[in-house]
């Protein structure tokens, strides 16, 4: 099944430049698909150390237990990344192929094993052969460059439609660092991480636990915020790597979460893991309209986002925005499915701005066909204020269309 | 857009006996539809007792806040229902049709409005105009007759492809006595009762405390455990009446849920909720397969009822069953993000009978063709069990298809 690139595509992609101490390549491994690259290797220099969230779910990758285990070391010093299987669900034969993996990657970049962090996606179940990256993972070390960023990340797609790329420029003390980030992701997609890996890379001298603390205050609001279709991948991996070549050249080495040079840059961290976590909405499978729930009025910021992702998760709503009908009855229906605090009699509710209900009823201005004219934009906002507390939250999501079931019931991703 | 009847319709549709004490009548009332009946009187001898169970949604229809205050007084003359309009996020407005409503049908029947009972569904948000009923239900308070069970349950859909309708005969005592049912529901269906109405009729003596018990009972395994998509309805109601008139016949009274002749007549009353929940499953919008998702060795119920609705609400397992791919991966996933206790080691996952996953990975005997044929069935089978303890549960569900998008991406419900 031939699948277009999504509508919601960003149409300004940025050039990505280059991250000193961080070297990349990727082939053709031959995992699952034909015709196109399926692994990545990224090579860090020395002293380069390393964060990581990952999929809350009960049954997870192999990779995901093993990236779990090495992130102790804090330390990185390649990434190697395959499309096309998951390598989860595959027991003790998934397990081996980690080790088999990460032991090719640091024969090839002279390290040991428990530097090198992996992630695998793709079909679930399926063994993955890793004896497939013996010589190619050679070749790749061989020929890893400081450019190539987008081949990079078209390298870790599966049912993306564009590769996803961001990357910020801020400084660091008195001295500019970069980020760049990648991710894929564009169904089963949940907070919590979902079937989604993302990996930024920064040139920063940043401590490990200081990157873990940025990485862990930024999914909150950003890749957790992000619901494609309510399911949770098993593989889920966001990991971030700061080589600290910039120290070099003065930036200031941080050690400390509460470092005052550390503001600018964890927001312009936060920038792009925000970026990613859209681009991953824009790429939601089928999808045909980008939705931001607004949640305000809760009772709490907790039960604003159950709110939000009741209303983000229900089929009806997204069906309805996917029709451009402006189906606020399904919105009252999911806000009160949620089980939150709620009462029917202060809700009101928007769409792109638009009031169309308030105190319990239809706003009495409320004009179907403006509203419904409105629904025709790319981009739909709903907004519902619970006229409750203080409580809200931000949450984004796609409409669900015929191609979504196409995308997942013709095709075994 | 023209919906076919369900393929999953049962094919035996039975005879409706009459229910001494009951009688009913339809018309068109226009509320919403043309060319269609929308509306339904019931109307019940004195001494008719009446329980029910409504939905948990924290915004339910007016219609659902009248019942629930009303049946405190345990007694039933009149049951309206209309469709076209669920009368649900309608304010001050909602409350006053729902007296109106009542308050027509009372006069019509000459009893009081506190002992009608009222079910809307349909449109969420659309003031429901109560002055259609006038004259109305006067006329169907005349033409009310014992038969016509069938065109009951035809008034009452919605997006239905097919009337919903069940029947029991059962000893009470020495004395037969019926139960009839009826069921609209085909989107918004969720546990804890979802856009479903129900309701159920017998001549057998049961006081309003045993029936509320048996209500309550009875949903747990049935109109509890069926999903659709997830979401769940402002407006559903389950009403069980009793009219009694069996005791004239020598049916024994019954006043307490211990009493032994209640235990055949609670296995035929349970068989009933449990065939209309099916039936409401077998209509799914867009359904081509039913799903029957069994899960044994979790460590409590609650945890494997957690892990079947999970399975069954699924968008990526729904669609694999919709492409007849026997996608066991992402059942994986659905176990996995349900957040229960699992073990991917332990895990065992078979597709109608066929093992194809044992201790967290791909059975060895597994053999895709087998079980793709298996798949082109109208029934599918998913059995996982999770080798932790004795917790067990089944759900019913359907699958997604392209069907279930354009009904409720292109006509507004």
């Amino acid at each position: 099944m031939a699948i277009a690139i999504s509508p919601l595509a960003p149409t300004n992609v940025p050039d990505m430049p280059r991250i000193a101490g961080v070297k990349l390549a990727t082939a053709a491994a031959g995992i699952r698909y034909q015709n196109r690259t399926d692994v990545l290797l990224a090579v860090f220099d020395k002293g380069t150390t390393v964060a990581g969230v990952f999929t809350k779910s009960k049954c997870p990758s192999a990779a995901v237990d093993w990236c779990r285990a090495k992130l102790k070391g804090g330390e990185a010093r390649a990434l190697v990344v395959n499309s096309g299987n998951a390598n989860a669900f595959t027991g003790k034969t998934g397990r081996a192929a980690t080790s088999l993996t990460a032991a090719i990657a640091a024969r090839a970049i002279e390290s040991n094993p428990g530097k090198v962090f992996l992630a695998s996606t793709g079909v679930i179940g399926e063994p993955l052969d890793a004896n497939k990256f013996d010589g190619v993972l050679d070749e790749l070390a061989k020929n890893a460059a400081p450019d190539g960023w987008h081949n990079a990340a078209r390298a870790i797609m599966t049912t993306d439609t564009f590769a996803k790329v961001s990357t910020a420029t801020v400084k660091l003390g008195k001295t500019k660092v970069r980020i760049n980030g990648m991710a894929k992701g564009a169904g089963m997609i949940a907070p919590d991480m979902a079937t989604m890996l993302a990996f930024v890379f920064t040139d920063a001298p940043i401590s490990a636990a200081v990157l873990q603390s940025l990485l862990k205050a930024g999914v909150a609001d950003t890749f957790n915020a992000v619901t494609i279709d309510g399911d949770t991948s098993t593989s889920d991996t966001l990991l971030a790597f700061a080589t600290g070549a910039a120290a070099a050249k003065g930036a200031s080495v941080i050690k400390r979460v509460n470092d005052p040079h550390l503001k600018a840059f964890a927001a312009a961290f936060h920038g792009v893991l925000a970026d990613l976590a859209e681009q991953v909405a824009r790429d939601g499978e089928g999808a045909r309209k980008l939705i931001e729930i607004l949640v305000e009025g809760a009772e709490t910021d907790k039960s604003a986002r159950k709110i939000a992702m009741s209303i983000a998760n229900s089929p009806l709503v997204k069906t309805a925005i996917a029709g451009e009908d402006a189906n606020w009855g399904r919105v009252v229906m999911a806000v009160g499915k949620a089980g939150e605090p709620a009462n029917r009699d202060k809700l009101a509710i928007a769409f792109n701005g638009i009031r169309v209900a308030t105190k319990g009823a239809r706003d009495p201005a409320y004009n179907e066909e403006q509203v419904s004219a409105s629904m025709k934009q790319p981009k739909i906002q709903i907004k519902v204020n619970l006229g409750m507390g203080k409580g809200r939250d931000r949450v984004l999501t796609c409409d669900l269309t015929k191609d979504y079931i196409a995308i997942n019931g013709d095709y075994r991703s």
